[in-house]
């Protein structure tokens, strides 16, 4: 059978604009021969719209989308996802399905059975899972419909509690007694650099298991945090990996199931060149699905505005980015210079403020109210979120989303001003650790100086007050990020850690710093996700509670 | 059999101040000659730890307390709840259960079958449901022990999709073949004004279905946002509430099974009364289980802001409640006045600090920038993040916590500046619309007047233009809140609203810029819940979407 894989970029909720490009697809694949083309999890309504599933028009724009798109399919077959409503009495409203629509109509629906219901995934709060399995019949061959988490029955669980399977069923064991020839899997599965690895090894176990051939089809681009890579395969009864096709861009092909022989991959990336690809797709799906074209940020003279900034005119191109340089007193001279050289090699306009007057004017208005108590944290602050009010003056006047330059680290252990640098629409690098954000500087720079080197090579500083250094208050990155990572990607206890051979007070640290910040992250802006565990929708923990480490 | 109804105020992860309350609840149940003592739902940890209960230390120290708890039920046992590990293979790593502890150890478990995976709901993310159902005997009688939501088979769901039931499994029809004696259910239940009246009718048509007393246990205190109200229950055979615990607070009552007779109900109240009690216990919750002491706010002379500081002084007392009153050259002089009037009303300390300088510092600092352009919302904006900044300041020097004033109507249509008015730890009255707050501030006033009359009878103004009223870019709140409500609470769609009679442009126009907000509202406090939607945990939208409304 000559299958056409359609690895498309959705809006969440744009029904018209996702059928339109569904239709063009299926016209595009039926031109070249096709018999079947094959969409993404939830296509026609893009993945995932969480609550906008429990809004009864939301499901009767999604039937009369289905409707339409069914009846373009004359000549030629398709399937395609999209939630559909559980006629039975009990139970959850919905099914999340896959539609196998032919001669203008549905004619067989595979509901999805395993409902991943973890991390950033919520499907059981809208979704019942199937329970009976059948395989259709289409051009001689007997197909085997799924629905992502469906081949993922032995994904081991995230931590040490000695359970070995997630679920109960195994949907491939059920369908493989009905004598599959064709497996076909429709995904929105999201990327994650350290867990890169995973999805094409459940494939290739599946395939080479059952002895069957599977076309999986995954979306590609960004809503909002999460980010989908595409990388959609075609892989062979033997469990060889035929057709490989592009990540973080939509993508078209038509391959035939009954092919052998050479095999079409994707050049290999470095996890940091992903990380960067992700990051640049993210940056650029929130602008165009939100309606807006340019971004501002601050540039600090340090390294993750740069980072941040050079990320956006990449996503957004130059005329797209515009920067303000705030100084203050405690602004080290490098802190322009750097910020100035780099918004010269970026080509961007960048406008200089500085807050002095203005923060000046705050400690004059507070100065009865604090007469007598020595300056701390809070004089910082004012400095901060002095700066966020300017960039949101910009932002509010000329339309352009203020990108928030946080990085992991920061993020975790509450190194940052709310409503101050904590400011922002999105929060580009949220998700990736400082030791890594080094990594991406000098990969941005990989073929010229974008970069001001002794942006890379100072050490990093808030400069909110005289001669500060990130290690003044926190452990050096190197052995901060460790930790960080062993206890919010790994979930390992403190005690674990320590085990490993970090110092006890610095990881009791860190997990303090970690917990008692909560409450900072809560108002974080979205931020990208292109880790296993990132912040926000993913990890959702308790603001008011005790942790006794 | 003599039972006592313990209905406690937990702090999640808090297991040493947990287990003490419970110890000390066993000994005076004991003392008092209970054979029995009942404690609600993840008593031993606190409902709802979210994903601290993907953590190992934190099951650890949950088994620990559980030892300590089951090893003082000597010459009395007791019925408390806590995650136990699923020891299964395949599924989720825990159970949600309720533990029976009699002569020093655990003699039956009975683990949650329903679990609640919507609203604010998420325990399918972490608990495999239950599938075995058996009773246990205890002083000759025969026990039906279940977990909050295993009553609750029959709950319709929330609209219009045609379901008669939420769930497949009726825990309770499969334990009355075992012929109980009686039927305890530990519940963690949140409050919510519109809802009040489904839980006693649960109760009471189960126990008269079924024929079988029920002993009711609910948590009571808040958790951030949830606020639960206890109410604790014993239900006769017949369908009769004969004993009903305090609402708010902690309880404890020694109630006979075999009793009949005089009904000991709690004093009814009206929503707006109850609405008050909630918001005091939610703010007096946030502060001792995070462990601060003071609260400050702005006063602007308005009617929110009157409101959530009567409040506070209410839940905190007036020695912990400082206000910060900023007028700007827009500001009315009775907005001076009337702020003036209620701090000395409730005898709290109050500062002024005019903002008009530091506001025309950024307007002198932009000016370069703006050259040209007219003034628009960036300048009210800026006004309203200066008086953010200045509050913050106080919070930062002094270790207040900063009250968010914000109402439900205004959080709906984005009527507010994101790190201006925005800001805060707590949304008091996130979730109560400005009809609403008008009623709380006459409940307030009901004994003597302490919101002075004038902020309750003018007009409602942000004052950040010349003559600004709300009702020049909102419809009025009577109709806008009716309309708000139907597309919020009732998930109505919008043609539907409009079918009611409202008028089209009116409902289009709130239900879009209900949508556009999404973003506002992702980076907003943590919101105090009394209605069954509140913004927040319960009510999950993606920011990035389309709605074709």
């Amino acid at each position: 059978m000559k299958i056409a894989l359609c690895q498309l970029n959705y809006h969440i909720g744009n029904f018209k604009q996702n059928r339109e490009k569904i239709i063009a697809c299926i016209e595009r694949a039926k031109a070249q021969g096709a018999q079947l083309a094959v969409f993404s999890e939830l296509s026609v309504c893009g993945y995932y719209p969480i609550d906008l599933l429990e809004r009864k028009e939301f499901l009767n724009w999604t039937r009369e989308s289905v409707d339409e798109i069914a009846a373009a399919c004359n000549g030629i077959a398709a399937v395609i996802g999209a939630p559909t409503i559980n006629e039975s009495l009990k139970g959850k409203k919905l099914h999340n399905s896959a539609l196998f629509l032919n001669k203008g109509r549905v004619e067989h629906i595979a509901h999805k059975t395993l409902l991943p219901t973890y991390d950033i995934f919520d499907e059981y709060r809208h979704f019942e899972p199937n329970k009976t399995f059948s395989v259709f019949e289409f051009e001689g061959e007997r197909v085997a419909l799924t629905v992502c988490e469906d081949l993922w029955d032995d994904q081991p669980t995230n931590n040490s509690f000695g359970k070995s399977k997630l679920y109960i069923t195994s949907p491939l064991e059920e369908l493989s007694k009905q004598n599959p020839d064709l497996v076909i899997n429709i995904s929105a599965s999201p990327f994650s650099y350290n867990q890169e690895g995973a999805r094409k090894a459940i494939m290739l176990k599946n395939a080479g298991e059952y002895g069957v051939p599977i076309v999986y089809v995954n979306q590609v681009g960004a809503q909002t945090e999460l980010i989908f890579d595409g990388g959609s395969m075609m892989i062979d009864r033997k469990g060889t990996v035929l057709h490989e096709m592009a990540y973080f861009a939509e993508d078209f092909k038509i391959i035939d199931t009954q092919q052998t022989g050479q095999q079409q991959l994707q050049a290999s990336k470095s996890s940091i060149e992903k990380i960067h690809d992700a990051l640049v797709l993210g940056i650029r799906d929130y602008f165009s699905k939100t309606g807006f074209k340019t971004a501002t940020l601050g540039l600090s003279g340090g390294i993750d505005s740069a980072v941040v900034c050079a990320l956006a005119v990449r996503a957004l191109g130059a005329q797209n980015v515009r920067v303000l340089l705030m100084p203050s007193k405690y602004s080290s001279d490098h802190s322009v210079a750097d910020a100035e050289a780099l918004a010269k090699n970026l080509g961007i306009r960048a406008d200089l403020i500085n807050i002095q007057k203005i923060v000046d004017e705050y400690d004059k208005a507070l100065s009865g109210i604090f007469e007598g108590l020595p300056p701390d944290v809070t004089e910082e602050n004012i400095q901060a979120r002095t700066r966020g009010t300017l960039l949101m003056a910009l932002s509010n006047k000329f339309g352009n989303i203020l990108l928030n330059t946080s990085n992991k680290s920061e993020c975790a252990v509450g190194y940052g001003t709310l409503y101050g640098d904590m400011n922002g629409g999105l929060a580009v690098i949220g998700d990736v650790y400082k030791t890594d954000v080094f990594k991406l500087a000098r990969f941005i720079n990989s073929e010229k100086e974008i970069i001001p080197e002794n942006t890379i090579v100072k050490p990093p500083s808030a400069e909110l007050r005289p001669d500060q250094k990130d290690s003044d208050s926190l452990p050096e990155y190197d052995v901060l990020d460790q930790i960080l990572f062993r206890y919010i990607e790994m979930n390992l206890a403190p005690d674990d850690i320590i085990a490993e051979g970090f110092e006890t007070e610095t990881v009791r640290r860190a997990v303090r710093l970690v917990n008692m910040n909560e409450y900072k992250r809560f108002q974080a802006p979205p931020i990208l996700r292109v880790s296993s565990k990132a912040f926000g929708f993913g990890r959702r923990m308790p603001l008011v509670a005790k942790y006794e480490g």
